[in-house]
């Protein structure tokens, strides 16, 4: 671990931070709802985002990545319950009004605020009442566990973290938050998640790290391969630590994308675990890779096959699947080279399948976190992957989403 | 239509062609099982494959290529109930033994044999129980109807078909049968299928009209996004109809072909509707391409999208997954130019969404073929490609196949 986890720790442990939240009646379900939520730095702050590689962007999206281009963002807003998506030119001016009622309440200029909405697609923002609710949303430094409440949907339960760590002597913090459940899948989808810190760091070097980590984490988790129109990462970096501002290729660099990785990570898990109608949550390892690409898509393929999602929420230690997975996932491979396993329990060595303990494997698939390993045998890359088994519930509840 | 479609026509409709099964104790469930086959034309042929993409092939896929390559194929032994993939050399013996035991019986070199097998993976065949029924199959001019019920393994009826047409004033003929249920997806998962023609076909043309033929057929069926280690699609010629011998770029193979993409097609529908658990089949069109590939892929990612499939199965016009499915697709689309239609109902034109009747979408999604079309307004291409609905029962299914 490069950090040190900070109890009950949000996007607001770090230094200079507030956020707060509202309910303006998008999310019906559910109590003590939440669904509209500012995250606020109270000085000038370095930021860096990754968003959807869907050619359908929503209308937050578009705007984020314009005002990032443009401005100097040192907030976001946000809503859940409605994603703003396939909504027009009408949707477009709804999230660039957000953004101006943000700056308005904040006295920033709306170029320095970013959107980001998750929800139904295809509906517009009941903006009448997001004017009459934003102005009265309470930020405060305690405020980010409001605000991951407020950007969950089918979530069942909060995502959220902070750790520190020293650079230069300062202790520096990392907090982030998360939402997902459905829909996420390389590269990012459906994936809301806000982090901040108060390292200063190097403008460039901020998304240099950003990218590193995401690619570590959120770009490694998977539900149904499905990606979204308005997947949002946020890091801002505000450097009221006192540091001396980060740069690349030097020990602190390291030690920063490190324990942002770890951040990136223990929320990709939180999300990849709660899928939508999961039950467990499935670690894939593969090891001895020609490269790091084919590492992770090795890794990725398996996680997200439907026939390997199933068998183990059946606790079906059918593992032609993960080969069968694995075969077909552009990873250079050779079946008489590979060794496959559930846990520690080898089922395939060097292509050829071993006599296992049935009872003990299935005793293996039966925890909540499942791990699944390949040996590739090949070179010395790695890559981890999380997803989430594929239950009849995961069926029951996206039929049903809309009507 | 190309062909006329023969009543009860199988893959022993053309002429020449024999067929017969028996049944080895390889498949458990049912009532008068099949699982071991054998089809044979009884005078020298053309033979064309194409076969699985997944790294991890199945013995006997590698048995077939390699009697492609250097034999002059006329037969085919196949089974179901047992996959015969990652099972190491055991496995590849136990492939070569079935060409041999098959040449035996049949008077042929066993590289003039080829072998296919559907099932399990992971577990050896029971080579003495082979050994013993093999040589008891009992062909014959109607054995084409046994051969595809020995084929099926998850699938819930037989998928057969044989169409006639005239080529320089001949009776032509092309039979067809196929398997699959589970891990269909392009390219050709866990698809065996076998066609026969009694035409006379140039050599070098036959594998191009096999390629055609399947591109817009087999390879746009879908079901679970799992590809096979076992996938294997044969298309024999055997010359018995007399024509002159159909070489490209003539009107002859244009009709050639039509013909042969009907059958792939019919039998790829049959597949598709016939996936695990699926209650319906979605048929998706995509109109307005920039290119035949763009037109592919966009068709194949709307009709694999989980998201779209649960929606379509719970009869949810939630028509945002269709548009987000495609955006990721890696078409060239523009959301400012795109119309998405269940059936003839649209529900977003030029990328705003549209007031439509819920009711009329609901009971469109409720008929046993389900017709989504996205028309990108970019260029002249188009594809259909097909899929089934994701239901809780494929999860059952799929939990619970090994155990």
């Amino acid at each position: 671990m490069y950090g040190e986890v900070i109890s009950q720790g949000t996007v607001t442990s770090p230094r200079g931070f507030v956020a707060g939240a509202t309910y303006v009646g998008l999310k019906t379900r559910g109590e003590n709802l939440l669904d509209l939520g500012i995250l606020y730095s109270q000085v000038p702050c370095g930021a860096a985002g990754i968003f959807t590689t869907n050619r359908v962007k929503a209308a937050p999206v578009t705007v984020s990545q314009l005002h990032l281009a443009n401005g100097q963002p040192r907030a976001i807003v946000v809503n859940s319950g409605c994603a703003n998506a396939c909504t027009g030119q009408e949707g477009y001016d709804n999230a660039m009004e957000m953004a101006h009622l943000t700056a308005h309440k904040l006295g920033l200029r709306p170029v320095d605020v970013l959107v980001a909405s998750t929800g139904v697609i295809g509906v517009q923002l009941p903006m009448d009442k997001i004017r009459q609710r934003l102005p009265l949303i309470a930020e405060s430094t305690n405020g980010g566990h409001e605000l991951a409440r407020a950007i969950v949907t089918t979530d069942t339960y909060i995502k959220e973290i902070a750790v520190s760590f020293q650079v230069d002597g300062c202790t520096v913090t990392i907090g982030g938050i998360a939402k997902g459940a459905g829909m996420i899948h390389p590269d990012l989808a459906t994936l809301l998640s806000f982090l901040t810190t108060d390292a200063a760091v190097e403008p460039q070097f901020l998304m240099t790290a950003l990218r590193e980590a995401a690619d570590a984490s959120f770009n490694m988790a998977t539900i149904d391969g499905d990606t979204s129109t308005n997947d949002s990462l946020i890091l801002f970096a505000n450097g009221l630590a006192g540091n001396n501002p980060i740069q690349a290729a030097t020990p602190a660099a390291a030690v920063f994308v490190g324990a942002l990785t770890e951040v990136c990570v223990h929320l990709a898990k939180l999300v990849a675990r709660d899928g939508e109608g999961a039950t467990k949550l499935i670690e894939v390892l593969v090891t001895g890779a020609e490269s790091l690409q084919d590492a992770r898509i090795g890794a990725r393929t398996i996680a997200s096959s439907m026939l390997v999602k199933s068998a183990v929420h059946g606790n079906d230690p059918n593992w032609g699947r993960i080969l069968a997975a694995l075969g077909r996932s552009g990873a250079a491979m050779r079946e008489g080279l590979t060794d496959v396993f559930i846990g520690e329990t080898a089922l395939m060595r060097g292509g050829t399948p071993q006599v296992f303990d049935h009872q003990a494997a299935v005793a293996l698939l039966s925890r909540e976190t499942v791990q699944l390993k390949v040996d590739l045998h090949l070179g010395p890359y790695e890559a981890t992957a999380w997803g989430c088994d594929l239950s009849e519930e995961y069926v029951t509840f996206n039929s049903d989403y809309t009507t």
